[in-house]
């Protein structure tokens, strides 16, 4: 099947769909992008992402293509168009088309561009959708919780993954602590016993699964803490889990070669998988609760 | 007058050249680009940007989509078709277009594209090419050393610098030291009467105006190092100029609003001016020597 992508107010076949070579996206990755899973045929955790999407544009001072109606009617038409029942839309928004100039141009319309595409349903089973990390040094820029698309420090940290037939590349700082993987959030259980990811400051994404399951969080009673692991301490956790609206809850079963404790998704890890997958039916069923406001994403 | 670009193979006006939405470069910024000066007609420093290009491809693993005698024909095809005889030539090189993941994508072609433009004659004349800057943190990843799109912290640097009023953002470390502007060298005259420039590794591009005049310094008697500015030394510097491919040498008088000692260009800026001038006319008829082998690019 043949799919079809949104540019700048017109539906295209994909393969016909392009843009401005002085488009500052490819110039200069001058923009920003959010992707948000689709199942059951709708969407999960829209208001987080569109405040994100708010955010990442408010915060290098892009203007927004359209408000949020507008915007969900495109994404709805982009997914219609292309039959996604359950799946991904994504959606890229850069400062526009300009004669090349660091500086921003000036009354330049923004570039907005939405693709759908299918993907596997969430998963059901915990012991299938485990796999394994590597460690890689995080020398990314010091706004990593702006959603930019200067993505290629993650597209290295991703294939080093890939080369060693692993899963995610979970990054660590210069200070010995985890920060994140290349395109999820990372959890962790301490050799203590409780939950932990990292603060939000200007090195991670606030990570809008995170903000979902984060929100979950507090009617269980489980020991959390936003606080970041050192490395020794991630090496000695009982559990480590990923997030990402791709990622789901995506249990991390060895890292660098060494197994997490036994080597099997732990009961935390597993709890939460379950918490999350009933947050996601219910979002498919419209009965989530609007998490935005409460998460401090926005 | 239309002007005329190269977008993979063929030659387009620029206003329809376009790239695929799925092209790397634009989800990514998974790509490389040089920028050269073309003055009297001619190239300035094509073997030490060809070096560079070639050292920015292998370090992100792109492939060189042609080689340089090709990629040549090509750079002089796109400048005679836009009439350039004073100005730039400009080319980027993505690693192609491929389904969204940030892993590498296989088997995909490298994407090219080439656009020229006019610009101003060399100055010639320093004083009135003098220019002021600010300072910002550099907030940027770590590796600087390699020239790829991912310019968007460079971009919000340099429109901090138009917002002030300034020619350059001057970028300071976390460790309190200078690195580069925004898109060219620094280079300042310290309290002690020696030139310095920071020395190259992971944290600044290898700038080939850089290159180029650090060889013709071997033959002056001027004291030079190559080694970095903490703050307070740029603040006591008494003169103070930046380079690039577009820049030249151009001579900084106030930074962040301060003079740089009396506020006009300084005598060793003065002379490197007028050596570089020499430089350039010379590479204009072919009589610069082959410059790439010794100056660490490549």
């Amino acid at each position: 099947m043949s799919r079809f992508a949104y540019v700048n107010g017109r539906y295209r076949p994909q393969r016909d769909a392009c843009v401005n070579i002085e488009d500052r996206g490819y110039q200069f990755a001058d923009g920003i992008y959010e992707v948000i899973h689709i199942h059951d045929g709708r969407f999960v955790d829209t208001d987080l992402h569109l405040a994100r999407l708010a955010r990442s544009l408010r915060e290098i001072a892009i203007p927004a293509p359209m408000d949020d109606a507008s915007l969900l009617v495109v994404l709805r038409e982009v997914v219609r168009r292309n039959r996604v029942h359950e799946g991904i839309v994504y959606m890229q928004i850069t400062r526009g088309v300009a004669r090349r100039d660091h500086a921003f141009p000036k009354s330049v319309p923004p570039s907005l561009v939405v693709t759908a595409r299918h993907g596997h349903p969430f998963p059901r089973d915990i012991a299938s959708w485990a796999g394994i990390a590597i460690t890689v040094p995080d020398i990314r820029w010091g706004r990593c919780d702006i959603k930019t698309i200067n993505l290629l420090p993650n597209c290295l940290a991703k294939q080093r993954a890939r080369e060693a037939g692993a899963y995610e590349a979970i990054l660590i700082d210069r200070s010995g602590h985890i920060t994140e993987g290349a395109s999820t959030t990372v959890w962790a259980v301490d050799a203590n016993g409780i939950l932990r990811t990292r603060h939000l400051d200007d090195y991670i994404l606030p990570g809008c699964t995170r903000a979902a399951l984060t929100a979950l969080l507090r009617d269980s009673a489980i020991p959390f803490e936003e606080r970041g692991l050192t490395e020794a301490e991630f090496r000695d956790a009982r559990e480590v889990f990923l997030t990402s609206a791709t990622s789901f809850v995506k249990p991390i079963v060895a890292v660098d070669g060494v197994p997490i404790a036994n080597g099997l998704p732990g009961p935390i890890t597993t709890r939460l998988f379950t918490l999350f997958t009933r947050h996601a039916d219910g979002v498919a069923h419209n009965a989530a609760p609007r998490l935005a406001s409460a998460t401090g994403i926005g």
